[in-house]
């Protein structure tokens, strides 16, 4: 293992890359088709760029795919088209928050190129510190990828089957990011009724983590945009085994909401971040029943 | 105030009854249309059965009405008839988790009759010990309500508005069994899915709250079938200041899919209680995919 493929280095992929980096290996993106941000992310992070996605697959021992959900599907078929061009037969590991379901079109689409697929999941932040953040792997190949557990990251391997760490990715992700929502509709509603005070008073006598937790609501809105697609692969997956995908379902319009309000414009490198009052007052305001 | 009214001295009702008898009030009760379960807990609890509701709106000086949501605008439709027959100008609570606009309802029915109106509802379990439960009152008569703070029960007035005491109780309950029915929805499909363990371990190492929350799961079963109408209000009330309700129609979703099971036939008397294990193996057996 000597060189790792990002696709793409945005903000999980970069710290991926540059923790890979700082542990010895060479990191390598194309990043012709992506955006500035990202590019600078790239740059900082001494990710180098290649030319093409040929060269991507065949200077690449494995290549990580990290990106929003609903642009795994076409990275995947991006992918398959350079193996089969290049006949080489990469180890590709889609870490991305999407169903079990999708993760198995997306594998077919891989191995039917020629490739090697590993089902990936990251849970936990950009993995700046050791120790906080794991990426679950299934998959038979699923063993080679936790070789990058000598170069600074956790990959624990689960099981032979793929969807395996996409399923646990959905029920983590549908109860950290489902609660947040959940809050947030909640407390949304609870201004609009003018009883968020009260609310606050009793929550301080018989709730008291849930207030404190609340207090972090202010960090999410430069996230919501991308995590709807996530709470529609959660909704999906919900659905495949016959539990209700309504809740999910309720979390993607919650951040389709707040992604249509002028809090998501910043960006996580932005350190001016309104106080919890404030963002409920403005997003009580942007109802359509105001 | 020497004598008040329960309808109906249920799980919640007769644990009201008893508290403030023992505080030194009569508490009376119409019992003729109620089930032998609520009769028995009535006669435990000491309450005394009057013949009539025409007895009851005439002999109480507050009847507090507490029954499962959907039996809420019925209750108060048989009050108004009395009140109409009797000429009296009762003091009414209705305490139910219901919609705020469902209580404005309520409140016209009681009001249009000649009665006196209080929305109140009820936050923590029901008040055997002192400080754990909470009466929430609003509206102009609320400051009446209140008088029972010398017979042992805890009653914050919020405001003078109609609904704002119900408001409370929506958000609150949202979130407490709005979680619960998250949880209960991701381990059933964690489990379906074959990766129950490895959640537990991620949650073990990032999550250690929720893996102690959620082994508190197996006490819901015999409260989810009185759950859904509440979990149906709370959908109405996001509806109607524009939020999302799917978050709350999913969880009357789980509810009901809990409560068709053999698990939600126990009573919270019964002390043989599932483990979690048990729990989610009898829910993933009843699943439609299976």
């Amino acid at each position: 293992m000597k060189t790792v493929g990002i696709l793409s280095p945005g903000d999980m992929g970069h710290t991926v890359g540059e923790r890979l980096k700082a542990h010895g290996l060479r990191v390598i993106a194309h990043l012709a088709d992506r955006s500035a941000r990202t590019r600078g992310l790239a740059e900082k992070a001494g990710i180098e760029e290649v030319d093409s996605y040929d060269s991507l697959v065949e200077m690449a021992d494995v290549v990580l795919c990290i990106l929003v959900p609903a642009e795994a599907g076409a990275a995947a078929l991006t992918v398959a088209k350079a193996l089969r061009r290049t006949g080489t037969d990469l180890l590709y590991a889609d870490c991305n928050a999407v169903a079990p379901q999708t993760t198995i079109k997306i594998g077919r689409t891989i191995t039917e190129a020629g490739g090697r697929f590993v089902d990936a999941s990251i849970i936990g932040p950009p993995p700046r510190r050791e120790g906080a953040t794991r990426f679950y792997a299934s998959g038979v190949h699923a063993g080679k990828l936790a070789k990058l557990e000598d170069y600074g990251l956790d990959v624990p391997v689960i099981s032979d089957n793929i969807g395996d760490a996409s399923a646990i990715k959905m029920c983590y992700a549908g109860m950290t990011k489902g609660l947040t929502a959940l809050c947030t509709n909640l407390l949304v509603a609870a201004e609009a009724l003018g009883i968020r005070d009260a609310l606050f008073d009793e929550w301080g006598l018989s709730q008291e983590a849930m207030l404190k937790r609340v207090q972090g609501l202010p960090s999410m809105p430069p996230k919501s945009r991308r995590w709807v697609g996530e709470m529609e692969e959660i909704a999906a997956t919900m659905a495949a085994v016959g539990m209700s995908p309504k809740f999910h379902e309720g979390a993607a319009d919650i951040y389709r909401f707040v992604g249509a309000s002028a809090l998501a414009d910043r960006t996580p490198e932005d350190p001016e971040e309104p106080s919890l009052e404030e963002m409920l007052k403005l997003l009580v305001g942007s109802l359509p029943t105001r």
